[in-house]
């Protein structure tokens, strides 16, 4: 009954990540593979004392179907919060999502006809271009240095490529990269965006999460036409498991993401959604987001340090100010793939580079995350690998 | 920026019974419109025994990342519950989803393309339509009676449309007609199936809600080549806010609606899914399920002692044996978008039926929800629709 699949379904394979992230799940594997925040920073008693709440003032309203748009005292929760970060919103041009990659989803489901271009950072989110793929769009990358994508490059591409429907960025502590986009770059993306007629896609998952240098706007901030769609989530700064994330941008779009959100999931778990409320009202969730960065700070250092004392001197990585990844680009002559399945071996783990770029090519490329490991086991994990790098490197 | 949209958002409007549930938000609107469960008979504090115990046991892994298949003990408690209904099943042919209409949607993804035909029952779930309308299928429309669906029509209509994909059918408690089909009919779809090789896609959100009359095994029980893609969903049993479904499918089937639940969100909550898991091992959830029974049953039989009384002679009426509705057909004379004015005027609403007809018929029939309003307001309400009818009707 294969014939019975609709072609788009081709396009869709079950991501490379997702395969090793299974053999990772092995307790005895040391992984840097998946993006998976630390467990042992989750604030469970207070979410316990917020779903409490919740279930004891609201509780048949908490598990009723409600609105597609999403929980308004949230959705004015978020407003407040992006407003310290320089994005001014009201509740309107808010949507709640099932988590940041329903709204990259929809994202593809609103905008994207077969043969659109959509110019992305390279490389760029795995599970971004998974999601993008199912509309069949082409992807056309932009070379980035440590200050994020290139703005000369990306005006060529806007001139090659006049179909190009959207920018997709992540501009703070990228993943993978785990570069920022410098402000210049933000407002001159935005400059380019105007004159070429393109929308901007920002993916912004990781900015609460800076534990180095200064904060820089959104690119939102510095929007004058109404371009931008940020997209950003909880999960980082509280409970992936929740899934909760949303989507801003002008109410041009959103009433039609509300439209389009409603035949997908009608709409995102009430219960989940009161109780984020909830804790952020009982709580204070920046005290909570600044012990992750401290936590990650240390794990980043340490990672970094690792680097230097074990990895082979021919090894370029980056240095993230914050987020949950580093990226790392062995000697061209090596095949990222072949590191990771000798790492297997002496139970460590990451996640090869190759698949981030959606035309393919940075096999001598890898990505590490430090968020989901202790300093030791990130010690031992380092040393293992740098083990395999030199015997590789010979 | 309009001309930014993908043309398939053309074909997504937000759904007219949304506008009306709107209205019918405000306190004193006595609504039969929504299918909405009744909020006062959700086991709050059952459900809160269980979040607590979920994140005193196990509070990390709640609220962590997790698989796409989802939660394997609730997976495998939906495999015990379908074999007490006749579905032989394992986990590894159940996906979890973000509610049923997320399977409703993946379906749609999983196997339409452009041009494609679905046959279903006239009428049929409004939201299915929306769902499915995205990827631009021809909708080809059986008669019902008091059976369900009619195999000599739906014969007829597998031999004039070779590109028929699948048959899409609610054969318990349809939504919106309320009606049940026969066992011999569910025996002669699944020989249909077979013989013009289309595959069944069986809703089934309000079996477990029988109040009346005999259980009849789903279809997918008679399926003898695992054509049948069966949908279900706690929304009705227990908490529809949690937004809680399934899909059980052959494994062919769930390997790639599983691919395509990645790219759309990643994962159902977990912690939604723990709680429904610890609830069921810590209570007895067919206990709770006899007591909605019990209610819907009062609600349903006060509803149709209110048609005799208050309605008009030749208004003619479906007589469900479980689920949320009641179908009303008025003399063909009448509008029922226009009753639908008056009554709200009079602070009663119900949804019309013409959006259930994906081809657009049916201005003379209406959809009634008894659930979710107490029996005095059923009273209340009926009769006032009841006079806007005899106005009407002159």
């Amino acid at each position: 009954m294969h014939s019975k699949f609709a072609s788009r379904v081709n396009r869709v394979k079950s991501s490379e990540t997702r395969e090793i992230l299974k053999v990772t799940e092995r307790p005895e594997v040391i992984s840097f593979a998946g993006g998976l925040p630390a467990p042992e920073l989750f604030p469970i008693q207070p979410i316990q004392a917020a779903s409490n709440a919740v279930l004891e003032e609201n509780g048949a309203g908490s598990l009723q179907y409600s609105t597609t748009e999403g929980y308004i005292p949230l959705r004015t929760v978020i407003c407040g919060r992006m407003k310290s970060i320089g994005i001014e919103s009201d509740i309107n041009k808010v949507l709640i999502t099932s988590g940041s990659q329903q709204a990259i989803d929809l994202t593809g489901r609103l905008f994207l006809e077969e043969g659109d271009t959509i110019i992305c950072e390279s490389p760029t989110y795995l599970a971004a271009i998974n999601a993008f793929k199912i509309y069949n769009p082409s992807f056309v990358e932009v070379e980035m240095d440590q200050d994020g994508m290139i703005m000369e490059e990306l005006e060529d591409q806007l001139k090659k490529h006049p179909e190009t429907k959207f920018i997709y960025t992540i501009p703070d502590f990228q993943n993978p990269t785990g570069r920022t986009m410098s402000r210049s770059r933000r407002e001159r993306m935005i400059e380019l965006a105007n004159q070429y007629d393109v929308l901007i896609v920002e993916d912004n998952p990781y900015g609460a999460v800076r534990f180095a240098g200064e904060a820089i706007p959104p690119v939102k901030h510095f929007d004058t036409e109404g371009r931008v769609i940020y997209i950003s989530t909880f999960s980082k700064i509280f409970a992936p498991g929740l899934r909760l994330g949303w989507i801003c941008a002008d109410e041009l779009f959103i009433e039609k993401y509300v439209a389009l959100k409603q035949s997908v999931d009608l709409h995102t778990d009430s219960f989940a959604q009161m109780i984020t409320f909830k804790y952020m009202e009982l709580y204070d969730i920046d005290a909570h987001i600044e012990t992750i960065r401290a936590v990650y700070k240390d794990r980043c250092d340490v990672m970094l340090r690792c680097i230097d004392e074990f990895f082979p001197a021919n090894v370029a990585h980056s240095v993230p100010e914050g987020g949950l990844f580093i990226w790392v680009e062995l000697p061209k002559s090596l095949d990222s793939r072949k590191v990771l399945e000798e790492c297997l071996k002496n139970h460590v783990a990451f996640v090869p580079g190759a698949p981030f770029f959606p035309n393919g090519k940075g096999n001598h490329t890898l990505r590490l995350n430090y968020s989901n490991m202790n300093e030791d086991r990130i010690v031992e994990g380092m040393r293992r690998i740098g083990e395999v790098l030199r015997q590789q490197i010979g």
